[in-house]
Parts: structure tokens; sequence; C-alpha cells
């Protein structure tokens, strides 16, 4: 399924993230269209081709327009998802009532689990949209780093070869490389839960621990994560990948991730809303930790590590008991 | 196999990490002996309890004294060697030399393999005492943070169960965890290959690349130290765990890691001589990367990381050339 230079890209979703995107993608489409909700956002992007809230002293392609309207994505020969997993719902049943072909490839490019249900985004697009190709896009990827051009790399997972490698070549630019795999759930699995682990590791800065304490909890997060998301679908080598293992560490030591923040904050004795009071916004892996922690328990999987944050998070257990007890405790095998 | 607290330990060699191994140990032996090289240093440990040039503001324990004495291991109950790579040998000739008893547990903590032999630092010990039980001892452990008791977690491997379990038992304090494997050799292999990549991981700072390059060389790095490590007689699960993607992560994003001081130079356009020069030391990963270079020619294995850094080392090839070539060359399938 190769894309041709003449059509057009949507990405739902005005954030960093989905602007980067439509920033590699403008290389390869005659345009690319960032559909948001914010009229004044809208007006800057078209007017001045920026997006300073989002993405500051980055000037965008020409070629990358934006529109409040879900009915500019009628054309499009290809449309990606970039929302915060509680909006992902919404947009696709927008999307779907304004009646798009059924041969325009859906991505899905958002990090998490939906609560209650405890499907994956792809799952949520394909159950509203299910004629519609659907791929997932991940990897450890900061959105100021790619926009910015620095070297990254990235993963396109679908279960249809030809489109896996027709988006592969639409995703990849001179700094951009993104590779191909069929474990559409293990990609969206290691997205949708490294962030709980990247909140155990900024409780760890937190209370003051180092080095070798976030490398023990990173290397046994990456054991739990493989754990659980073989149990919900994903394959165990997919963990130890780019959108599993990479995305777990660039979370995980980046001081730039809210998470880590969120966690770094707990960790330094703040409770979760004295933090999500200053920081002005919720982080995605606290809501996310609660769907986990409810999928972990429905599938009988022992996830210490998601257990811990669940306990720190929402039955005010002391962070520093919580985590000390986890890396000092009971011994055994490694692999046990 | 357990050890009494009547008993007695000797670390062989009196750097940082010997340092802080006998540390751990003074907590379960009745004394434990660094053999060192150096007399100032010896009467320094035993008349001020300090390490000055290794371990700067810590206090030893009392029970911890010092020698340059080989003989003053002759009724060790257990023996540790954790000497640079190139000293192995001959430290395990001196000590075979005295005539210790068959019965005393041997354990390797250096990380790296034999230039030319291609073996692992447990081999040599077993060719030279092959009646001694051996075990391994590894995982993402700075000796600085082990030292000021934060916590920490390592790995003991022994073919021995009973061997692994006394072991784990006096490798564990409250700061302090060991879990136990009986994969010797994949143990050794993570903390010999993981140096090339820490090199890797600090040209890539060195160019000015960020967070997102960083962890998909490390990510990349996983895949290419679990292909040759299983191609050297380690199994792939020990390179997912603390002795493998733990000791790689703690490595390659420590800003302290020697490796990466080396690597950082190389990318920001020093030579190897002045970089060497200028930092007054060679790092192990140097010589490591021609041991390991030659042990994947050897074995036929598709190393594109470690052959970027030997070529940045030994031909002269320019940093920015071969690791930005290798981030964005040729797309392909993630798990091909």
């Amino acid at each position: 399924m190769p894309f041709d230079s003449s059509q057009t890209a949507v990405v739902l979703g005005s954030g960093s993230w989905g602007t980067a995107l439509a920033m590699v993608l403008s290389e390869h489409f005659s345009k690319v269209t960032l559909i948001g909700r914010n009229i004044e956002q809208c007006a800057e992007i078209n007017g001045f081709h920026t997006n300073a809230n989002y993405l500051p002293r980055i000037d965008l392609p020409k070629n990358i327009e934006a529109s409040v309207d879900y009915k500019d994505a009628v054309d499009a020969s290809l449309i990606l998802f970039v929302l915060p997993t509680s909006a992902t719902r919404s947009a696709a049943t927008e999307l779907a009532s304004i009646g798009i072909s059924t041969d325009v490839p859906l991505v899905s490019c958002s990090k998490g689990i939906e609560r209650g249900s405890g499907i994956r985004m792809s799952e949520i697009i394909t159950e509203l949209m299910p004629h519609n190709p659907i791929a997932v896009h991940s990897g450890p990827t900061h959105a100021e780093e790619v926009s910015t051009h620095l070297a990254s790399a990235a993963v396109v997972g679908s279960t249809n070869n030809d489109l896996a490698e027709g988006l592969q070549s639409v995703f990849t630019t001179a700094y951009f490389r993104t590779y191909t795999s069929d474990d559409v759930a293990g990609i969206e699995l290691g997205g949708a839960l490294k962030n709980v682990f990247a909140i155990a590791a900024g409780i760890i800065s937190g209370i003051g621990l180092g080095d070798n304490a976030i490398a023990a909890l990173v290397t046994r997060g990456l054991a739990e994560m493989t754990r659980l998301g073989i149990a919900l679908g994903g394959r165990p080598e997919t963990f130890s990948g780019l959108s599993g293992i990479g995305d777990l560490m660039v979370t995980c030591y980046s001081p730039h991730s809210r998470n880590n923040r969120v966690g770094k904050a707990l960790g330094s004795g703040e409770t979760l809303e004295e933090v999500t009071e200053r920081l002005g916004m919720v982080a995605e892996g606290v809501p996310n930790t609660l769907s986990i922690y409810e999928a972990a328990r429905k599938h009988g999987i022992e996830t210490p590590i998601i257990d811990a944050v669940y306990q720190i998070l929402y039955e005010d257990k002391s962070a520093q008991e919580a985590l000390v007890d986890l890396l000092t405790r009971d011994l055994k095998p490694e692999m046990g």
C-alpha cells in the first residue's frame, strides 16, 4: 500500500506529538491537516506556521494546515489519532459519523488502555470503524527532539504487511527511522504500561535514591511489563524493542516526562492533590495506573511495582515505604 | 553452602568496586581483607579506615583490613576477584601458587573477556584453579552509591544452586539485594559487552543527539548484546535482567561512566590519543572493543554498533558518520 505525494494526511490532535508527527508526514504528503479543538491555536498554525504552546521556537512546514472541523478529514488518504487516551473514543465516534472511505488507513499513536473496558486504543478505533485498515505507531520519541530533527527511531505495527511497509516509508525522514512489526498489541501495550513505571522511577529519585536503584527499577519494570503484556496479547520480544524497553527508558530517565515529575514530587512528600494543582495538569500515568492495575487483577498477574504505585496514588501508602520495600525485600531467583 | 560469621573473606582488588563489595561482605564475615598492590593505600586502609582515592568521604567498617600479600588469602572462606580484566590471569596464577583449599568458592566480579583467547574471567580462574567452586556477581551498581548505602540490586550466578544461595545471603544487606541465577556465561557476558555500547552512547551525546537517539541506541544495543551473548553461551532472558539491560542502562545513562566519557569526547571530535591523555586512563571499553569485535567475527554475528565503535576507535572513522549512519540507514522489520 504505497502512498503518493499528491495525497493528503490528517492528524487528529494538535498537541506536541501530533504536531511533530505532522512535520514528519509533511515530507511525504502534499498537505497535512492538524485537527484540534482550539480556534486560536488553529489561527496561529495557519497564519504564523507555529504552535508555540506545544513546540516553542519551531517553524512548521507551510504544507501543514490546521482545522477544528472533523469534516476536513473526509478526503485524507491517511488519518492519525494522536489524542489523550480519554479522548480517543469520542474522536473515533465523531470521525465515523462523517463517513470516511473504508480504504483509509487509521493509525493510533496514543499510549494507554481504556478505563473500564481495559481495551487498547486501536481496538476502540476498530470497534467504531471496523472496515478501515488499522495500524499503531510508537517508540521512544520526545516530540521536542523530533521537531528539531534530532535522530530518532520508532516502530509501526500492523497485521497487514503491505500497510506496515507503506506507513514505514511515510514515517521515515533523514532524521526519523521507523521499523515495522506485526505485533499490534505488543506495541500498544509497551506505551500503555510504561507510564506507571515512569511514576515509580520518579518516586525513586524523589526519595533520594540513585542510578543503581533506577536501573534496578526499570529492569524489574521491564520484566513486569513483559509478564502483563503477554497476558494482554503482546509477544515477549516486542517488549525488548523500541516500543517496550526503548520507550520505558526514555520516559524513566527523562526529567521532562510529566509522569516522572509527578513521581518525583510524590517521592519528595507532596500529595497527589498538591502536585496536580502545582503542575496544572494530570499526567497520563495517574489514570493509567487505575486501568492497568484493574487489568493486572483481572488476569491474575503479579505486578509488585504497579501495585506499589497504585497504593501510593490511591491508598495513601507512603512512597518511601512502598518503593524501598520493593527494592530490598524478599530474595529469590532473578527469573523466578 | 552457608557461610558463618566467624569466617573471613578476601577481595582481590582494592579499587572502588572491590572496596564497596568488601563493605557489603563485612556485615557477614568477621573480617574482610582487601588485597591490593599499593603499600600507601594499604597503610591508609589499615590506619585510617579510608580508601580516599577510590571512595572519597567513606569511612570503612573496622573489620575491613588491607594487605599487599596474596598469602593472606590462604585462610579465607570466600575469595572475590575484583580486578581489571587484564590483571585477572596473573592474579589467579599468583593465588593458585599459594595453595588455597579447593573448598573455597571463588567469585569473579570483573567485566570483560580476555584479549586473544576470548574467554570469560570465570573461565580463566577455573583454568588455573579447576577444583574450586566458581561463581560470578554482576549488576547495575556504581560503587559510590553502594558505599553510601543507596538501594541497589545485582545478581550472583553459579551452576551450583547451594553455592548461589549461600553467596546471595552474604551479598545482601538492608540496602543491597542480590538475586540468584544459574546462567554464569550470560551474567558475565552482559557486563563484558556493555562497555562498548556505553562508548557508543557517549558518542551519541558528544555529537549532540538527544534522549531519543540514546534510547534507540541502547535498545538496538540490547538486541545486539543478546544476539552475540547467545552465540557466546548465555541465555536470552539473562540479557533482559539486571546484569544485561540493567547494567547496560546504568552505564549508558551515567555521566560518571568512564566509557561514556571517552565516547562523549570522541563524539565531540577528540581523538582516542587526546582523550586518553586528558583523562589519564584507558577506559575498559577501549581494549574490550577489540576482543569483542574479534569474538563477533569469529562467531559470524552481525554487530553494527560494535563495528561502528571499532571503526571509530581503531580505523579512524568519523564518529558522526559512523553513528548517524547506524541510526538512520536501512529500513527493516524491528525483530528481523
